[in-house]
């Protein structure tokens, strides 16, 4: 049998297809500018002979109705799955779960009901979210789907982690709290570290560093999450590639008076036009650090500026914890951007965190040490791998292990 | 010779008479409620043969010019100071020095007009000390005046500790960064800490956590501040009695859209509404002591996420000095709360910091040593005293050492 996991975006489908027995990947897939003029899909898949193969395809796709058609076909072209019934089970990563859902949830009308209610807290990502499962779910009602939200596994953050120093009316009114988000990357790559380093996950404690383009840390403690750097919406906390992660609250206000700009605007701004892209232009790190290299001033300093916000990060949860294991780096900047890990754990000699440069500089697809031999604290990149720890998941309700 | 110290509020006006020989003050007074129907100003003096004597008044003062007369006043009939010759200098705080001010200036036409100019950054603090300034000129113009800034301890912040990962027009157009405040009291209680230790202040690492019912943050490096916890402005940072410190900015548009409230009401509810007493209705830490040793749940809430924050600085700064020799509680809930003080060091024997109970619970007017004896840190409690460092800087300044 299969899983099936699908990211349903405001204009793009991204999937991927499971062998349910082993977990291994026989096709994934991408639809991009749903809705445009112009759209693009491709699967990559296996074929008979386990050669990597490619289908493209750039017909315009009107909606996300259109596109779960095209997901259908482009399966049944490439062999990779001919008929639905070949599933055992659909999930669908679900970015805001609010305090209703602390696990994955196998999906039926209350479900989607609760979901939809959730859309003030997440206005640009729950209405794509339920798009997919509304048309999957029309699609496959036999197959079990099943909801991953990213906030889950923040859920075990303790009240006065969560709670901002704001009226207390405004979290119990309007649900005003610390929510968190890629909960299922922090989980993925925290269990995948207590394995490697042998330790029960229930007394693993740990920092991951998830930097994508969305960028958040984590503290882990005894395996779960006690902390988080995104808030109540994913603008909080690291510098990312175009969101400005924590400012002075203040600043909207003074912005507002004295720029011109309104309220919506400067949303737009923080969210789309800050962080490495607002400080230097660019919120491709690559690109940054061959600059940087070359000797952009204005480079190094937006690299400089990510790197002590994640330092910063390191250090804060150390002292909620305690005590750490081990500090993890993900997503495709911790996994690729050795310097900055390099950065970000320098000076950290007092929390246990040596970087080893040799080991640092090394390239692997699979999970790397770059600790010092006697380093206290064990520094690991993880490549993460949210698709396969929603197939885990639905797999677990499937069973009813959940 | 005498030193005075003017601090003016937007309705009052505090100030406090040395004595330029050694220091000491021989007067305090507060000018309250100015513009209101009912003022009240109250002068604490020394008498001829040193008892401690007071002068009140309740009479209307309708604006600083007035209160300033009344200042001098006072200051006559208690014979603390009877004609303003007897003045070496006069002292004013001022909140806001932008990027202009690194360290105290004589007042001179330029310096005013700077002042005024940073108005924006500052529009509740800055009007009013300038009043306090102009009417001041206006009485005593020959008597040189200094201004002494909040910001200027926090100019040594290296760029990438202030800027904010917005974009950087925002900074060069209109200077947004991170200004920091309460600079006068870290420095001050860094430098008492390094005389106490016995450590030359440019060897000196230390955090000063300033709690009062503003509070920040500070990391000291090499007698240098290096980071602070306000922002731009004082809303950024730790849990205050009624400013929220460190939230997600875009709660702020959440609450725009969902709630009815304007910007400006926003504004106002985070400086004034949130905090400690938005959470559990208090913003008097002694109160929250005693309803949580009643066993009330909400302010032992407000007492648990006042001191998580704290937590979190300890070990964000930590890392981005390195190491530390000490840490300081100061301002007037650091200087009273010793569980403030004992709960959030709990858990950070991993940065070396650990309290002695029996240490913590003393109550002296002078400075205090908190840690273990075997403690890698030390842990001090240092009364701060903003108007004697204020008055030490106008003697430099007189002096040209400045």
């Amino acid at each position: 049998m299969k899983i099936l996991v699908i990211n349903s975006g405001s204009s793009s489908l991204k999937f991927q297809l499971f062998d349910s027995s082993d977990l291994t990947v026989s096709a994934s897939g991408l639809i991009e500018q749903i809705g445009e003029e112009q759209s693009s899909a491709r699967l990559t898949y296996f074929d008979g002979v386990g050669t990597r193969q490619m289908l493209k395809q750039s017909e315009p796709v009107a909606e996300h109705r259109q596109a779960i058609k095209l997901m259908a076909e482009l399966l049944r072209e490439s062999g990779a799955m001919i008929d639905v019934r070949e599933l055992a089970g659909i999930g669908h990563r679900v970015v805001h779960g609010g305090e209703a859902f602390h696990e994955p949830i196998l999906i039926d009308d209350a479900v989607i009901s609760a979901i939809e209610e959730l859309i003030p807290l997440a206005p640009l990502h729950n209405p794509a979210n339920l798009t997919g499962i509304r048309v999957a779910m029309d699609h496959a009602g036999d197959i079990p789907q099943v909801a991953v939200f990213d906030t889950a596994f923040h859920q075990s953050i303790p009240e006065y982690g969560y709670l901002y120093a704001l009226p207390y009316k405004l979290y119990e009114k309007y649900n005003v709290r610390r929510y968190g988000f890629h909960g299922t990357s922090h989980s993925f790559v925290s269990k995948a570290a207590a394995r490697f380093l042998d330790i029960p996950y229930d007394r693993f404690n740990c920092i991951v560093l998830h930097l994508g383009n969305g960028a958040s840390a984590c503290a882990v403690e005894n395996g779960k999450s006690v902390d988080t750097s995104m808030g109540m919406t994913p603008l909080a906390g690291l510098v990312m590639g175009t969101r400005c992660g924590d400012i002075d609250p203040a600043i909207t206000f003074y912005l507002e008076r004295n720029t011109g700009m309104d309220v919506n605007r400067i949303d737009d701004m923080l969210n789309h036009e800050s962080g490495l892209k607002g400080l230097c232009g660019s919120n491709d790190m690559r690109e940054l650090l061959a600059a940087k290299e070359q000797g952009s001033k204005e480079m190094a300093l937006a690299f400089d500026i990510y790197c002590y916000r994640l330092k910063k990060y390191i250090g804060a949860y150390f002292a909620a914890l305690g005590r750490i294991d081990a500090l993890i780096f993900t997503g495709g900047i911790g996994e690729n951007a050795a310097p900055v890990r390099e950065h970000a754990c320098q000076g950290l000699a007092g929390l246990g965190i040596t970087i080893n440069s040799e080991k640092n500089n090394q390239r692997k697809e699979r999970i790397m040490e770059i600790h010092q031999d006697e380093a206290a604290v064990k520094v690991l990149v993880i490549p993460t791998d949210e698709e396969r720890e929603i197939a885990i998941q639905v797999m677990a309700v499937i069973k009813g292990e959940r």
